[in-house]
């Protein structure tokens, strides 16, 4: 039967890889590659990286389909997301179906942890549904975003006996979570941290967490550390021709 | 000058260590190792079994100190804790300064991740604050006891473009927080989910999740499934002599 492993290989430092992901990458014949926009050839080389450095075997096919466009300001929300998840469930079918053998195994590899805000599990498990192609297959846990900006902030994220919420830029914008301390925001294209200025938090702030281009920001969310982290953001983002970011919002106790 | 790190070492399965955990187990002279009450010999041996498997130098020492006696049924929780902390704080300098050479290295091994529901940052910062010993330190992160459960279990955490929450059983006894579908909960000793038997809700439940005495359960959360994850809750500690277990309380949108 086609084996599938779903593996977090961490936030972009590749010695976050654990020895679980190392053991299942030098299990897969096909790794699948799908990276898109901006980031892509620098997403790849990274992935590239990896596999050179993690992999002892002989030899393995990297397969790197185009990934549906996605309608990134759409009037609804949901449904575009449930439209784009479908288009991009044919390409996995696809790749598990046509990509591999039938006792093949195949490997996807997602940044960070892949039960944190990535589709990889959702769109195996859709594929799954349709009963199209038979598979049997694994969630390898990785070092998440989140733990690794924390990590290097030599933070935590939650303060002791409090709730951390995670959450995206857009639900932020509709206010602070009632039950939370901590937030931590991923996938905010806005720096929908600008709400919070001069309200008594703690921002930690980091792009390109674990990768040569690693750059943090931390402290008392003012004006001017919004200005700067905005500043920071914007250059690093002309510089590399994409960016990655993440931060926490500590409302202290 | 001295050297300390914290070491996220995974949620029991040695197998998720990281490459980076593994090069600072290995530059460590000293291990501190703080486990208490019944889990302290299966942990303490689990510990053993990765510096035994991944530390490939000559010789290390491990320090076992007594760690401070907690109150567990306070009247001020929140005062108890400030108490328990500052206690441990005590314990952790004299480690610091008297168990480790001028230039030598220390590690402190932390299941899952040090920043998710753990005290190391936050006592070895209290160490750092009081100016009595001077060191440099560095947080290595690590795959948290929630990752590791949802890979199991193959779901995510949170769902499409929806908010997840970690918190203590104590807290969540206080109601469902308003702004998170998913729930992740840790640190509850009186199976808090009872009280949303019936509300349309899942469970994914796990104990000593990654260890050859795994145990999973899941899916809607019935009063059948509460009284069977109660059950085997009980029967499982009583035959451990204790138990560590998470579960994430998914309402689906």
């Amino acid at each position: 039967m086609r084996k599938i492993y779903a593996i977090g290989i961490g936030a972009g430092d590749p010695e976050h890889l654990t020895v679980q992901a190392i053991d299942r990458l030098n299990r897969a014949d096909v790794f699948f590659v799908l990276d898109k926009g901006a980031a892509k050839a620098d997403l790849v080389r990274l992935r590239r990286q990896i596999l050179d450095r993690f992999v002892t075997g002989p030899g393995y096919r990297v397969v790197s389909p185009q990934d549906p466009e996605r309608d990134r300001k759409p009037l609804d929300y949901r449904a575009a997301v449930a439209d784009w998840h479908r288009l991009r469930a044919d390409v996995y079918e696809r790749l598990i179906r046509d990509e591999l053998g039938e006792d093949e195994t195949g490997a996807f590899l997602v940044w960070g942890d892949p039960s944190l805000y990535d589709s990889t599990i959702a769109l195996i498990e859709a594929v799954l549904a349709r009963g199209t192609v038979t598979f049997d297959y694994e969630v390898v846990p990785g070092v998440s975003s989140a733990s690794a900006l924390v990590a290097r902030h030599r933070t935590t994220m939650n303060q002791i006996g409090r709730a951390v919420q995670f959450t995206t830029g857009r639900r932020l914008a509709d206010g602070w979570p009632t039950d939370a301390d901590d937030v931590f925001v991923l996938l905010d294209a806005h720096t929908t941290f600008d709400q919070f200025v001069d309200q008594g938090m703690w921002i930690y702030w980091g792009a390109y967490v674990g990768t040569p281009e690693e750059i943090l920001l931390s402290g008392p969310l003012d004006e001017a550390l919004a200005e700067r982290i905005r500043t920071t953001r914007t250059e690093a983002r002309e510089r590399n021709g994409w960016i990655m970011d993440t931060y926490l919002l500590r409302r202290p106790q």
